[in-house]
């Protein structure tokens, strides 16, 4: 049996697409954020400092630069001239760090729950929870929204209950299948906040009303929210003053947390089951303390700061404000994501090449599997550390290209 | 629907085997492993360094103390300063930062292969990898030894491909099984070097053999070896000359290199297949490049240096023949881990108590689902750090707990 040639094929199954992935190589400058250095195609054996050249980064996920915060690396400093590098052990066996402790207690008061649960990423903390609940409850239905994230969707899977998938926000298809379905089955709608490629926000409040009035337990995945809304940073639930309404809230600390982890906050007994029950949370090695440091260091500042979300969603409004008028397809977007569609695989890939060798400028290109087909874009991603300067350059550079490439202008 | 109440049962029937899980709050001491500072109950609130009470860790898998090597703190601290705390981004989208080219291209020759691919865990490694092997394989039949790791289990269950499971290390069940297979069919061995609960060692050569006969992949995990065996630290296959018979070799970050992470070494083709295909590697955060410095620092420092090998042996060895001189039920163990049988929950939850009450030594007790019912035990894991007055502190407080409570002892 060929196997390599069974794996070259699927390989060039992507490239027909135009949708292979390359990866940009950088390295990001600590105190110069957005800005970072750049390795090009066979730099892979340079050392670090070596052949790089400078971009403006535009497509981070460290959405309020607290990756480069003084009190976030001070802290993370401190914990390995403290405790070393690893935690060395999961979390029942040795790896249970102090720092574990402290930060799960100001996660769950962060979303004013009894508990928290650390994982060791927002992936991980959402396929092992979602399984494990749905599996935990006898007969569980589950209603899936239908633009949820990969990992909620296999942990939905992986649990082996039954799902329903209700189309995006659409509160009359949620309420159609909640009403068809068994009201003495156990039942659990699973959704986001900030949907991170269309840049949209659900009704909370409207999807627990209708929770509620069904009986069914809700899980929110505030990923794309925690530390940028809310007057404490919890996320949009936190905005709408409806976190207590929620019985599972699962965030990151890879994006406006700036460092790396995932989490569920929720009451004492549902927490106290994922520990006991979930895979994906036993059978690893915990956190680094080094990255729980970090990240209590920096949930705690954002939680006393509102500066950092005022100065976010500033230069998103702005930056959607100066695409719109160069006549750029800047897509509606109700939050701090500022998506351009494009349409075509080749086409973005295009675009962000010429970005990049042309005007230093890194935007990455979104194609399928992360948005569907035919709905290939930009996803920009202003934040406090982009100059208004970065901003034109950048615009200005899309008008050049867009003309270039002929591509559709705003109606 | 009181969902409370069925997650309190849910713990409830935990409880009522003697298995539910307290994590003990440690914190190690950088520079004076393995001495660690403990939290006890009702410290939760506490910060810290207040309170604390000192521990010598028993269990801990930083096999080595490399969590603790200057080397290794000082690459991660020079990483923190130069690009901050976190990726900011997944692979694709921001996320690669050079410390991951590098460390990439540091475990592909470790491991003699042609590429080698990163993620946020040795448990997403294999789940991420196997799942998307054995679904990519039209018809695969995969071959799994009875105490594979959870995370390889997930993988392959989340695959959907036949599975059938062979006796642990029986090299003519798993014969049996091949030979009744559809020849046409794609097949995939998977199995681990050292398995972590009891430290035997599987036969990796004549498994290489079987599945070159019947023509099928072989996916290997080294958890627990790499750093720790062979010339270079390339783990069992390194040891025994057969890095080049296995597909796929697996490890983690987070134990022997004392950071956190995990990985794949294979051929480009299988590696860019999981690259560009897997859901576990693309929808989640990159690894923090200061995981990725550190662990760069670790892999090379261990690349090159036998001497933390040679000790690490050494100490196993001669715990070893202190717990046998004593007459304590040592399970015979051809690796560096060192299992205690109690054969109860309830009764290797005393010890464990009692060690920590009394003696100040933190060994976690082991249970189901970790081990078989049944089967409850310590497991020691003796290092470099460990001074034989440690070891004989720890001989002589088992023999008093194990006389206390009328233990069974070796025959
Ligand atoms: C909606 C959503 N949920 C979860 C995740 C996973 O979080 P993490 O990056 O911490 O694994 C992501 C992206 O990475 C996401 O976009
Ligand atoms: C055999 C084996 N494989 C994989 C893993 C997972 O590795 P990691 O801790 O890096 O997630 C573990 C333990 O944690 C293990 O024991």
């Amino acid at each position: 049996m060929d196997y390599e040639r069974i794996f070259s094929d699927a390989i060039s199954a992507v490239k027909a697409e135009g949708r292979y992935r390359v990866f940009a190589d950088i390295v990001r400058r600590r105190g110069e954020f957005p800005r970072a250095d750049r390795f090009g195609a066979g730099d892979d054996g340079r050392p670090l400092g070596d052949n790089a050249r400078p971009v403006t980064v535009w497509c981070s996920n460290d959405y309020l630069g607290m990756g480069q915060h003084e009190t976030v690396l001070r802290a993370m400093h401190e914990a390995l001239d403290h405790c070393g590098a690893g935690a060395g052990g999961t979390r029942n066996i040795a790896g249970t760090n102090h720092y574990h402790v402290m930060l799960e207690q100001e996660l769950a008061d962060l979303h004013g729950k009894e508990a928290a649960l650390l994982f060791t990423s927002g992936y991980i903390s959402n396929e092992a929870t979602l399984s494990t609940l749905a599996r935990l409850l006898p007969g569980c239905i589950v209603f899936s929204d239908q633009f949820n994230h990969a990992s909620m969707i296999q942990g939905v899977r992986q649990s082996g209950a039954e799902k329903h998938i209700f189309r995006h926000n659409d509160l009359e298809h949620l309420e159609d299948l909640l009403a068809a379905a068994d009201p003495a089955r156990p039942k659990l709608v699973a959704f986001e906040s900030v949907y991170s490629m269309d840049g949209d926000i659900a009704p909370i409040g409207a999807i627990c009303d209708l929770a509620q009035k069904y009986g069914a337990m809700t899980y929110l995945d505030e990923v794309h929210a925690v530390g940028l809304y809310g007057p404490r940073g919890g996320g949009i639930a936190d905005r709408d003053g409806v976190m207590h309404r929620l019985d599972v809230i699962e965030g990151t600390l890879g994006k406006a947390f700036g460092v790396m982890g995932g989490y569920i906050a929720a009451s004492q007994a549902l927490v106290d089951v994922v520990r006991s029950y979930a895979s994906g949370f036993i059978f690893t090695t915990a956190l680094a303390p080094v990255l729980a440091a970090g990240a209590l260091a920096s949930v705690r500042h954002l939680k006393n700061s509102g500066i950092e979300r005022q100065k976010h969603q500033k230069q998103a409004a702005l930056l959607k404000q100066k695409l719109a008028d160069a006549g750029l397809p800047v897509m509606p977007s109700e939050s701090h994501i500022v998506p351009l569609m494009v349409g075509d695989p080749v086409m973005t890939k295009h675009v962000t090449d010429y970005l990049l060798d042309e005007f230093a400028i890194y935007v990455q290109p979104i194609n399928y599997p992360t948005v569907p087909r035919g709905t290939e874009r930009l996803r920009l991603t202003p934040g406090p550390m982009h100059s208004e300067a970065m901003m034109d350059d950048l615009v200005s550079a899309l008008g050049i290209i867009w003309e270039r490439l002929k591509l559709r202008r705003a109606a």
